[in-house]
């Protein structure tokens, strides 16, 4: 009470894709997933404080105010109020989060967000929980958020619970582990229809036909993930990579209505990839795409300017780069003045 | 011997879809799939001639000489020789065939064209064949090509038989059944890098983690869907098409490596289709795609207006329309000077 917190969080690639859920309230999935939590170059930085000298819910995003409740808020948000009811505080909150990459590049922000957020408010309300208690709350908050608890090479096992309890995220191995991996992300510029990931993987669970064999498929795939990480053996996780992110827009496709993310200047790079990694005669690289056109690009630091070299002249895209982060962190420095209980330096 | 015979077969287009052979020599399919034979807007006309006069295989396409044997020949030639053994006839033959659209326009031109030269080769040779006999040995030539053999609405059953003696087509309904319905092919310029259906295929079969489940939908749906046309229930119809297109290329894309044959315009018409059905609260046309970016729009004649409205300011598509054909026609008008043995006319 009355403790300002702040902490940063980043954001996540997840390589054994998450889509589907099997409760939609508590945000449990029907496949397990893996994941890089991403370095700082993709981090959002939240501050919280809970006080009795504040009149109502407030949440500000870049500077901006957010709907905190009614019709039209920020889902998310129960996160604060489902910890807010653990530490029996009755006080309202004031709080204010900046990203630091632009919301418009289609990046998710969501995972970093949430886990900032859970972060936060449980270290200003002095409760002492365990990462896995945390993933779980960020899990309720926004399903991927769950792995950026973590830092390095993160785990979220779907569990079989119903009550969620075993649906958690785990650190499989540390940034440390395998430091020459980096995530070069394709910006592509979009002009999709948009659906959003929460309603368009409901459809999915509701009617694909070939739904069922991707969660069979993903399941096994995460196993198999994990011990390329373990080994080191790029050759392996780059093909799982690919065929990961290929089968989970296959589903895509094949809900009704379809869903399509991926365009024709995503689909370029798919053949950029596979020609770069043929004329090498060996993985050196894998593509992936989240719920729209950017690829990320998962490579070693080493082969990075060979996959620079065989996308630069691909006609409006835009490259950055992330390496594979630490996990979250605190800061001192505050985005909101705990005197004045006002959002400052955003 | 010595009897100049020509035929006119036309295309068809598959509303549940031929994709993947359990036999490649035979070209059993994995599911069977069902078509609409198109009307003479799309055929092939091909004469053919068996002579002692003739000193070796020879075969006009268009007017250009193709490869008869050896490296490098149309495979699907394969037919004619079938046909030759099964006469006991050794003479040689000259054929000549034309199609009535254009091959660069990326319609498939396999189907018409395999089916013309089995029913000339057959006629030619006096073989006194039943048309589920012209139709395996046109499969063993091209697959879709066994379809073409019938007018209206064919369905092509797997069969179960090594020999391939049960895999053949039948007709479910003739043209007269249900004349409101065409198809309307919007020709999209192609810019994507292609991959023959016969190398597709075979790739999907070896390694699409979701086959076997699309394989399995889709010998359901295609009973589903002869029971539609015998109702002429084209709500039904037309969901059934546009959710096996979708599922079809979803295997594309699930195979390693993933097959693209949809672009950003395909999708874009795939949209336009989805609203024109929604505002209109029922369904009144169904996109359907086949190994290449043009989308077959099947509608009924009262919508066609509709349809093009839907999608005429899309750039760089070119309508070509087809009805419900009645099946192939023998033809008086040949394409080889019977005399000088000589190809005529192309």
């Amino acid at each position: 009470m009355d403790k300002i917190s702040t902490w940063i969080a980043t954001s996540n690639i997840a390589l054994i894709k998450y889509w589907g859920k099997r409760d939609e309230r508590l945000i449990l999935p029907h496949n397990s997933s893996l994941s890089i939590t991403l370095d700082e170059n993709l981090s959002t930085k939240t501050s919280i404080i809970f006080s009795d000298k504040i009149d109502k819910d407030m949440f500000y995003l870049n500077g901006k105010p957010e709907l905190v409740s009614g019709e039209g808020a920020n889902e998310r948000l129960k996160v604060v109020d489902s910890l807010r009811k653990m530490a029996k505080v009755k006080a309202h909150f004031l709080a204010a989060s900046v990203n630091s990459f632009p919301t418009a590049g289609g990046l998710a922000s969501s995972a970093s967000g949430v886990a900032a957020l859970v972060l936060a408010a449980a270290d200003a309300l002095d409760l002492d929980l365990a990462k896995k208690e945390l993933s779980i709350i960020a899990r309720s908050g926004s399903g991927s958020a769950c792995r950026s608890i973590f830092g390095g090479f993160v785990k979220w096992n779907r569990g079989s619970k119903e009550d969620g309890s075993d649906s958690f995220a785990e650190q499989i191995a540390d940034h440390r582990h395998w430091p020459e991996i980096i995530d070069l992300i394709a910006i592509v510029s979009e002009k999709e229809k948009k659906i959003s990931s929460r309603a368009g993987m409901k459809q999915t669970v509701e009617n694909s036909i070939l739904y069922s064999s991707r969660v069979e498929y993903a399941e096994k795939a995460v196993v198999e993930l994990a011990e390329a990480i373990k080994k080191k053996d790029f050759e392996r996780l780059a093909y799982l990579i690919m065929r990961d992110s290929n089968n989970m827009h296959a589903v895509m496709l094949d809900t009704w209505p379809p869903i399509f993310y991926m365009n024709d200047v995503s689909r370029e790079i798919v053949y950029r990839i596979n020609d770069l990694n043929a004329n090498e005669n060996r993985n050196i690289a894998a593509y992936t795409f989240d719920a729209g056109p950017n690829a990320h690009i998962i490579t070693r630091k080493g082969d990075k300017n060979k996959v620079i070299d065989a996308i630069r002249d691909i006609e409006g895209v835009r490259l950055i780069e992330a390496g594979v982060g630490a996990g979250p962190k605190v800061s001192k420095e505050h985005l909101i003045d705990e005197h004045r209980l006002v959002p400052i330096g955003v």
